[in-house]
């Protein structure tokens, strides 16, 4: 597989204003949601013009599920959460993206899901190094 | 690849009660929710004791995330909708399920997520059959 390397690409100023960029897989950006009440987070392939998972081409979509399974799998180790959602919803925000998020039991919208409810809650800075250290760890990926 | 052909596997009562098979794929098994609501499929992949998508074999994720496009795609054709919502969450429901929500300004849940809004409004048979053969025709499932 020729390995393009990810080129930037326009970021909904939606998706940006709630999230941090943490690194770089071949296919998408890694982004942490900045919301304290659950550890989660978000792939933005990198590609234009996309809303839908089916609209990425056959190779992307094969190495799509892979980094949502990595990313699913490094913040299971990180967090030791119960369960992982995994949603692709875009209702408000066009642009192909992929939430991935650690649900426990008692947690702010359990057993709901996280989209819409309550309010975020940003990290405070410590917290916020702290958990992107241990998640490029995971993640195999440099700081 | 070696294609192993589906075997029965047992499917929570939970699942099995809110929502009918219309057909299997390699891996697996199409259900259509009965909600009346919101055109809505399920995919039950037929593996025992899963609950996570990075829990699946390499080769059995990427037959998923080819099952989970072709399943989209024909339900947007089908129902000409707004957008798809792809999720995987399992908080109540632990065995591994993926559903694929048609979705449209102003349905019953616009711009919030399916997953606990509102009760279920199962369809008339009429309806449920029309868009169970108008589904299989897109999946080119035999009846």
């Amino acid at each position: 597989m020729t390995q393009k390397m990810a080129e930037e690409i326009p970021l909904d100023p939606r998706l940006a204003a709630d999230s941090i960029a943490i690194g770089r897989l071949a296919l998408c950006e890694v982004r942490l949601q900045d919301d304290a009440r659950f550890a989660w987070l978000m792939l933005v392939p990198l590609r234009e013009d996309l809303s839908e998972l089916f609209e990425l081409s056959a190779a992307d979509r094969a190495v799509a599920i892979e980094e949502i399974s990595q990313c699913a799998a490094a913040l299971r180790a990180v967090t030791q959460c119960l369960k992982i959602n995994v949603g692709a919803l875009g209702n408000i925000v066009r642009q192909l993206h992929i939430h991935i998020v650690a649900r426990n039991e008692g947690d702010g919208a359990w057993p709901g899901p996280v989209w819409g409810a309550g309010t975020r809650i940003p990290y405070n800075e410590t917290e916020k190094a702290d958990l992107i250290a241990r998640l490029r760890s995971a993640l195999a990926m440099q700081g």
